[in-house]
């Protein structure tokens, strides 16, 4: 299993943050953020991403659907405390782009979530240059 | 089915209101918050509600259960936009109280929700006279 | 605050009953069924309900929406047992009805729900004639 | 990203399956289960395998967590049909195992999961051998 690499866990290595809540409902018997709740903050960040690029599952844009995602869990998260998700693009193919993002609490890293997009639209055509122009501006600072 | 009094519809009627983030979980097939999902998003202001009030559910505190809880849907809500939480108490038994809530999207009442929690420690034993003090001061305005 | 009748809170009063798993998801802090699982368990358990109904939200159909729901939390639940929920149609309004259903697990009542359905197309008409006469065959059994 | 092996996606190469009921809750504004939803199967179904194993997080036991956690998302899945989950034992290290999954639908292929539980207590210790050895009995059988 490999551990996600040092940049992974810097706030500084992603383009954008946001600021989510968490919910009672995230909680799990053992009191802590249930690992199935991570995953439901870091979808609703990668929506909200997502919408803020365009684009993509829009009228006159592309389709494109979650091929693979990856949760390390790093550390217990809590409730009621927020959480911040930094998110950034990764690699980008000729139909598929990564989404990295990174879960801090109280300023500490406790989850980072790898995501693998792929476009099913127009099938055989790479990626709308815009789109991938859009996609390298918001390209993660690897260490 | 008695449908919510007109004043319950009103933001000043409460004495506290919260923001609170929509998911993208919340979406049911039909692209609007689902049922269930209003149900989550008022247990989360009651839970924090309830943790500013104190008292409840800590050591040295008493406990409390929900006994029954009514939720009035009343418009369609959406994503990503927030909800505003408007919160008060309203009847206060012997052992029990209500916490009366509306729930606003841009500005429009969406859904109302009545909650009846119960003491169930203490057995026989009125609510504890502090507490009790406490939920007159956060009682909400019957126009 | 209303008690659920003595009634409803017998399997034999309901004309159908369905088994449903629990999940690891549903569990809260205190170690017991969360108060929205029990919101999303009574949800499943209708919206299949209906599908064993045909007519609405179908089409050729009409369409209904839920106006208000009611949980009455009398037991706690717990995982990994399933629960068994049983389901039959209560009052039946011009344009409206109810779906009354108990929660039980391993043979002991833990909720009821009271939902009231609300038909939201074609204004001013009453329900349709065949779909009053399922609701009808579909009635609880008050004691 | 490496896509799942073929010997992945056969219901044999598993020891156990379990059947688990899919819920209203789980689908998205398109219609499909929810990728957060796959995670929440998926955890179910590992709990109970644990559950089965026993030993963990029990006392007397030792303790585990979810250390990592890979959905393959293969085809879309629908309601209100059931899922099937196979699981097994993947790669056992000194400390930590591979719980392998796989979902299907209609005896099709949906989703693969590969998740890594790390043992956290004793630090210093290997894993109990007779846990071991149980891990053992329950390994996939690869291609």
């Amino acid at each position: 299993m490999p551990r996600p690499a040092p940049w992974r866990l810097l706030p500084a290595s992603y383009p954008t943050t946001e600021t989510m809540q968490t919910r009672f409902q995230d909680l799990d018997p053992m009191g802590h953020l249930n690992n199935v709740a991570f995953a439901a903050l870091f979808e609703n960040a990668r929506v909200r991403f997502n919408q803020r690029m365009g684009s993509m599952n829009r009228e006159r844009g592309f389709r494109g659907v979650v091929a693979q995602s990856t949760i390390n869990y790093i550390a217990e998260g809590s409730y009621p405390e927020d959480v911040e998700i930094a998110t950034g693009i990764g690699a980008i193919g000729n139909r598929s782009w990564e989404i990295l993002a990174a879960m801090f609490q109280s300023g500490k890293i406790i989850a980072t979530c790898d995501t693998v997009i792929v476009m099913t639209s127009s099938p055989g055509e790479p990626l709308p240059t815009a789109f991938r122009h859009r996609l390298e501006e918001l390209r993660v600072r690897e260490g």
